[in-house]
């Protein structure tokens, strides 16, 4: 089965939006079977809406859209779709219920304008809206099924997992997209496409895509397929093969983000951390404390960003600072074993660098970062060299002091091997 | 002058990637009056691609496609216009001699399926490629242009500024778009369209459009005129209007972020800051730091999650938090005041919170958040309730914490007015 998503709104043809609703909208298609064979951003001008619906339902059988439900003039989609479909707009006396019961929870009257947002189409199945005011509207017509969503995101994805999904389910065939992920952390793109292509193209019935995402590698094996368990078993076997390979620069196969292999880790461990940063500017534990729960492991961090503070926060040597450099490994190590003795954490974390554009030199280029990690009974030192802005700089520094506490993990992990014989 | 965009791909209907090429091309074409009536994803299935090209033809005079121009079995865009358009791809020597000088500077030598990017639809223009091997095609055919650009951002972009802007000004008419943007914290969407819709009502030819985004409010108002001079006196006007109604509340009419905002006013007023933070877990700190040259005024931050940390770090008593709690008014500002004395800043920021999803009580629930700015003759605190997730609680905290400091030196900035007379 082949869908079709159209994101409506002007704003979405403007250089400031793009339609993100249609990334969610597919992997859930996806997940179902369903293959999106097109997508359309059109604009709120009813004849536009009106033909790009009407093309859509000519191409394929299942055409979902975001958008142009709401109360104002600009919102045209009911109007379209009730126009190409020769069904009459009729205000919903239930739908209209609802909307006032809303606008009463929220301690505000309902304002006539609201009242469009009752209009339905004849013989269209209303989906309701939990999360605002906007119902979706599910509509049947010569074979095609046309569903309408809300523009905003939490919305529509409320709407599409309580009332959508298994309609949906229902529709589909038996066909699958099954799907595996891996990320890879401190490997290039190349590098890592030659090692595994040797794999990945003896099985030409699985799609692999190997995308770049700051600071990762992603691997991503995608089979359509009628029967699941022989898929299964030939992704993976292609996820092992593929471990085997890289080794332990693949970080995850569940699809987490770095952050939260290293709040997974740190929990598993019982181990607590803390930070003291310089380049990164509190990146590193603004990453580890998105985790909900991080209290738990994140004991705290500095952001020290004057010399001055390096020493009086996390006792860094001036005489270091004066003979290595402010970025130098030997500050970095210093960071990160003051700030563990500091606050008493099993773990600490030191990041020093250039982010740039300003402030590189011949022997310390922009992109220079060292970072650090210590325990009680030593610590490890990595300098890179990233290319690219600040922002990005930021990132992969950040990302590279994350995967060196992962990698910590996996030595801690394993005992060391005893003598053989 | 009307257009579409046509971004060609497979990958690009998958849950993994969105096309962006798209809001790079509509800025262009905006800045050259033109305006993007539809954007299309579409995969690389020849029927599929003809199809798309034959109905964007039948809309709009202007077409602009990127991808699908690569050497491989799935690059069909030149095949599919090829077709559509009823001309014979044939081998361009010149291309290929071009090709294959290419390979040779980077000291490689050529594949045989690099062959295909030379094949050239008959009568169309070659647009060379200075940073890859696919070139451009500008086609035209019955009153309508078509031009493939290459999929790859950085090849687009050279390709677009060098060898298409210049012929599509001159396709264009005398039309331009005109745009201004002022962006406001601290009001929701309805209250900024309540009290500013009178002004922009007025004016049919500017459309006004209000977007959210985490923690502001984005006002753009977009004008078409063949008169400049007299377009952008109404759009002055309806900004001036728009700044009197909501006051300090509007934080930028240039488009910069809150950080850019704030770093401004740091440096204008030679002043320095220093951060304490819990639940924003070094947000506040990453974003002053994003700004190049925040070492100027960003003296350094800590992140206490631990009580134990606010009290070793940043002075706040332990008695304060026994008897009002960590998140309460009293600690946020001794936080704020702490870290200014510690550093020796010009301001210091506290916020304290809880942040979720976890943590949350009937007086205190998630979304709780109190933000404090002190300078040396003494402190301003903010208590807000915040609705969403982790994610999103924590960024409207830290532009809350940033907007206290640029409303700071609004008032810092005015000196008090002298007695009248």
């Amino acid at each position: 089965m082949k869908a079709e998503i159209i994101a409506v709104g002007s704003e979405l043809l403007t250089p400031d939006r793009v339609d993100t609703n249609s990334l969610f909208l597919t992997a859930e298609l996806n997940r179902l079977g369903i293959e999106v064979t097109r997508k359309t951003v059109v604009g709120d001008d009813l004849g536009d809406l009106r033909n790009a619906f009407d093309q859509a339902m000519q191409r394929v059988e299942l055409v979902i859209a975001s958008g142009g439900l709401g109360p104002t003039e600009d919102d045209r989609t009911r109007e379209a779709v009730a126009d190409l479909l020769g069904r009459k707009l009729a205000r919903d006396p239930a739908v209209m219920a609802k909307i006032e019961a809303r606008f009463r929870q929220i301690g505000r009257t309902m304002s006539e304008v609201n009242a469009r947002q009752a209009m339905v189409p004849e013989g269209a199945d209303v989906l309701n809206n939990d999360r605002g005011t906007a119902p979706g509207l599910w509509l049947e017509s010569r074979g095609r099924v046309v569903v309408l969503l809300p523009g905003p995101p939490h919305e529509l994805k409320a709407m599409f997992g309580a009332q959508v999904e298994h309609r949906i389910a229902k529709l589909s065939s038996g066909v699958r997209l099954l799907a595996r992920e891996l990320r890879v952390a401190g490997m290039g793109e190349s590098d890592v496409d030659q090692r595994i292509a040797p794999i990945y193209t003896r099985h030409s019935n699985v799609q692999t895509t190997i995308l770049t995402a700051p600071g990762e590698i992603q691997v991503h094996l995608r089979a359509w397929t009628t029967d699941a368990p022989a898929a299964e078993a030939v992704l993976q076997q292609i996820q092992e093969s593929i471990v085997l390979t890289l080794g332990e620069a693949v970080f995850t196969t569940r699809g987490e983000s770095m952050e939260e292999v290293v709040a997974r880790e740190l929990t598993m461990h019982q181990a607590t951390i803390a930070t003291a940063e310089s380049c990164t500017g509190g990146l590193l534990a603004e990453r580890l404390t998105r985790i909900s729960g991080s209290s738990a492991y994140f004991l705290g961090g500095v952001v020290s960003y004057s010399n001055t503070l390096k020493s009086a926060w996390v006792d860094v040597p001036a005489e270091i600072i004066d003979t290595r450099g402010a970025v130098s490994a030997e500050v970095a190590v210093a960071l990160a074993d003051g700030i563990r003795r500091r606050t008493g954490a099993t773990l600490g974390v030191g990041i020093t660098g250039v982010a740039g554009p300003t402030g590189g030199t011949p022997e310390k280029p922009v992109g220079t970062v060292h970072v650090a990690i210590a325990d009680a009974s030593g610590s490890k030192e990595r300098m890179v060299r990233y290319p690219g802005e600040r922002d990005r700089i930021r990132w992969q520094a950040s990302q590279t002091a994350l995967d060196l506490v992962r990698r910590y993990f996996l030595y801690a992990a394993q005992p060391k091997p005893s003598a053989k014989g």
